[in-house]
């Protein structure tokens, strides 16, 4: 009875922040390969990354943990533990025992041919050729397969496509995600056609011009520093660096995110850095108190592309940010943008249009592409469908579901790096984040009122501030369902983003 | 005796793999520390760089290793090893008997002290004040006189000085530096006379002139692949980057180094950058049999400053190199070095003049740096001077030796990374890699004849070959003596160096 539970705890979490501090060195590493690494290191990076993989399964699956878990949680003095205690000590368990499932030989295979696999991609999409791809990608869904069957039965959850989701949406199942889905497509179909139809249709010539590379890097600052994501000062905790596709990695103190200058189509990076910092201000913005603890983390990956989809779309597509942003894009950009007048520009980047890229899709059809991706994925890892037939039905879903002929594989299957990094039931929290951020938006809006009258002036603060004390400031103290519940007084509901959708579309194209 | 000794040696080289892999990516996170790092990633930095550090050094000493290194060592088939295999087993053991004494605790701190204390180094020589540094350095050099004092004795050493030589040039003792230091000290000294009183004197002027930082990176990459250093192709291994004090880090096919580049003073990154390449092209041609074992690697840090002397002196700043280079040097810097001549080029950039900063001094001054730092660390690692003292005996020793009066301590004592990043007994190499780079250079002459021809006709093929051949090639198969020895046929002597330099200079300067 002397063995206190409090000394476990405090021992069981100091263990815990040898592997956060582990993962976040392994998050360089793989920052550094997409982005810095000299062609010829990937054979040695993947041997790297393995290595880091197995020591941090090692980690993870120490018997201490596990003998420390076992006291912790049959002490009678558990109760003693406040709600953040309790939910690090939950979160480590959920983690230990995935892991201790996880063959260790398992877990450094995935992560070779994780590396193998990405670096495939990247020559297969510059030379359009599925075929190069496959026999890679196959390998790595195999292996993926076999970790989702030991999943399944840890997590005790139905299927093993569930299981994967898991990993990025906790307690969230593909049973419950098809009907929000259905109701998410019906409502976008039935908008679209409205827009298809409506008497205001934009004129995106404008957005065509040259812009180069250098003026839109100076753009990409001022938009990531005029959200508060700073990163050029002495005290930056950010940077802005280039990839084919964008994305944001780090922890709390070094957050980077990533973009691509398209000198023809300056407004692709003004809206992937806007997603970005929207990810890059969740991951600052949590609790300093709980650095290198578990609770110490995003919710799940759908609550992350709230806030990513928050500020590139809610924000960074309104007509009230440009108002008062758009002087100063003109500025930096000087005479290639110097044609811009606000009401065209709105509506030009507001172009609801069926694109084959998701990356370049309107806020409409965006989660239709979101729904092919998971009806793909469902099948693929219920076994009815295989590799090999991945282009067929990918063209065939996008010409029945978005009207569209895929010429190749690069701008069809391959557009994307998910599935050749191993990143399988991701997909899914995509349109979560959007439907949540649609939930956020209405809780925001009863909370500090006219939110588009204070973007007009100029002033995200109040809207940023919101958004860190209400889902930042909760690091991974609750799993999102719980999270979105505690904040807007109402579960998983795609109703407020289909509301704002419609709303905002319909001024814009007069219906 | 079943127990096969081949099987005991594959399961050490097994083991030893990982560790070196571990290493090559600990080297990836220093170089983003120093390259890339937003700064307020500084204190999450030095958590990653502890926990790898302690990581490292838990797999070192791991009591497997112990066991197979026994069995290996003790058993009657031991003869039936190749020669490298030994040399293996010798090199784990060397570094298992000194990290096994080594507390993982103080390897930790050290390793957490280091940054901090580089980290502190780069603002205290920006606000020139070494009082800013003081507390931070106090802190490290006591940790390492710890290290010293416990390495002293397992490696069998008279002092705790050897102690920390011996990591960086392996056998090497003060005792058996100070004799040569004092012949060379002698030479260049009575050399340096010789110069200032000589009738040719340069007109460095010509070198006064700006350069945009944009078109010295142009240079900086067409020297680099001149001698054979790729840092753009497809299937390129490296890449040049920016950091005050220029470095090589890396592994086989990821080799990475930096340069500074300042716009009113071109020849600095020119002859950086061939400094770096010369490290950079020994690292890329170890052999490849012997990738992630002890033996793929360098054989000294003295022999690698052979070899980043060598192509940055003896090749860069020869005439034969520049009646080739000097064409392409003007046609990509166009109107801003249209000015230069071959002659008074050549004269120019091996102006000797003793100087406050090491990294700028010219060949004859340079080694006189290095023996004013040996001799300061050998009384600090004596415990005859303390940290309070470093920046007065530091002046006193320029005004002595090289006649300068240092200003103040950003171009004193603080002038140098190495010993705020916690490299001590570091410095005596460099002085060793220029006598060696001079025995090199004498074997050279007689394998492949008339060297200075082939490098006028723009040929350094010849010449980088010989180095891969004959040091690349040997990895870490021996100890510095005996390799010099090996390729010369003689041991360690200043002579040939001392009279390299006196051949050179008595033609540039007409004495």
């Amino acid at each position: 009875m002397s063995s206190d539970v409090h000394s476990a705890y405090k021992k069981l979490v100091e263990l815990t922040k040898d592997l956060i501090i582990l993962q976040s060195a392994e998050a360089i590493i793989h920052w550094d390969m997409e982005t810095m690494m000299p062609p010829r290191g990937i054979e040695q990076r993947s041997q790297q990354l393995a290595l880091l993989s197995r020591l941090s399964h090692k980690m993870s699956t120490s018997p201490e943990i596990g003998s420390l878990l076992n006291e912790i949680l049959n002490s009678p003095q558990y109760e003693t533990l406040t709600e953040v205690e309790k939910r690090n000590v939950y979160l480590i368990k959920k983690n230990y025992d995935e892991q201790t499932q996880l063959p260790e030989k398992l877990v450094a295979e995935i992560a070779r041919q994780q590396a193998l696999t990405v670096n495939t991609w990247k020559k297969a999409k510059a030379a359009k050729s599925f075929s190069m791809l496959q026999p890679e990608l196959e390998k790595l869904v195999e292996l993926n397969r076999e970790k989702a069957e030991i999943l399944m039965r840890v997590k005790a959850v139905a299927t093993p496509y569930d299981a994967l989701i898991d990993i990025f949406e906790p307690k969230m199942t593909a049973a419950a995600i098809a009907p929000i889905f259905e109701q998410l497509q019906n409502g976008l179909v039935t908008l679209l056609r409205k827009i298809q139809n409506a008497p205001n249709q934009p004129n995106t010539a404008i957005l065509k011009c040259s812009v180069p590379v250098e003026t839109q890097r100076q753009i990409a600052k001022a938009l990531a520093e005029t959200m508060g994501y700073d990163v050029s000062s002495p005290t930056a905790a950010g940077r802005i660096d280039e990839t084919e596709h964008p994305f944001t990695t780090g922890y709390y103190d070094d957050v980077r995110i990533t973009t691509h200058y398209y000198p023809e189509e300056f407004a692709s990076s003004i809206f992937s850095v806007l997603h970005e910092t929207g990810h890059a201000l969740y991951e600052q913005g949590l609790p300093r108190e709980w650095k290198y603890q578990p609770v110490g983390a995003s919710c799940s990956y759908g609550i992350h592309e709230s806030q990513s989809r928050f500020v590139e779309n809610i924000i960074g597509r309104s007509r009230e940010f440009w108002s008062s942003f758009l002087p100063k894009l003109k500025a930096i950009a000087g005479v290639s943008l110097a044609h811009l007048e606000l009401d065209s520009f709105v509506s030009a980047i507001n172009e609801v249009k069926p694109s084959k890229i998701r990356v370049e899709a309107d806020e409409v059809t965006y989660c239709l592409h979101i729904v092919i991706r998971f009806q793909i994925e469902r099948d693929l890892f219920g076994n009815k469908i295989e590799v090999n037939q991945l282009p067929e039905i990918w063209n065939q879903k996008y010409e029945e579901l978005l009207g569209l002929k895929i010429e190749n594989d690069a701008e069809g299957v391959m557009q994307d790096t998910h599935w050749a990094s191993g990143y399988y039931g991701y997909f899914p929290s995509y349109a979560l984040g959007n439907i949540y951020s649609g939930q956020l938006l209405s809780a925001l809006a009863k909370d500090i009122g006219d939110w588009q009258s204070q973007l007009a002036e100029g002033n995200t603060k109040n809207i940023m501030e919101w958004l860190a004390k209400n889902v930042h400031a909760y690091g991974a103290l609750y799993d999102p369902n719980d999270l979105i519940t505690k904040i807007t007084g109402r579960k998983l509901d795609a109703g407020p983003y289909l509301q704002y959708l419609q709303e905002k579309y319909s001024t814009l194209y007069g219906f």
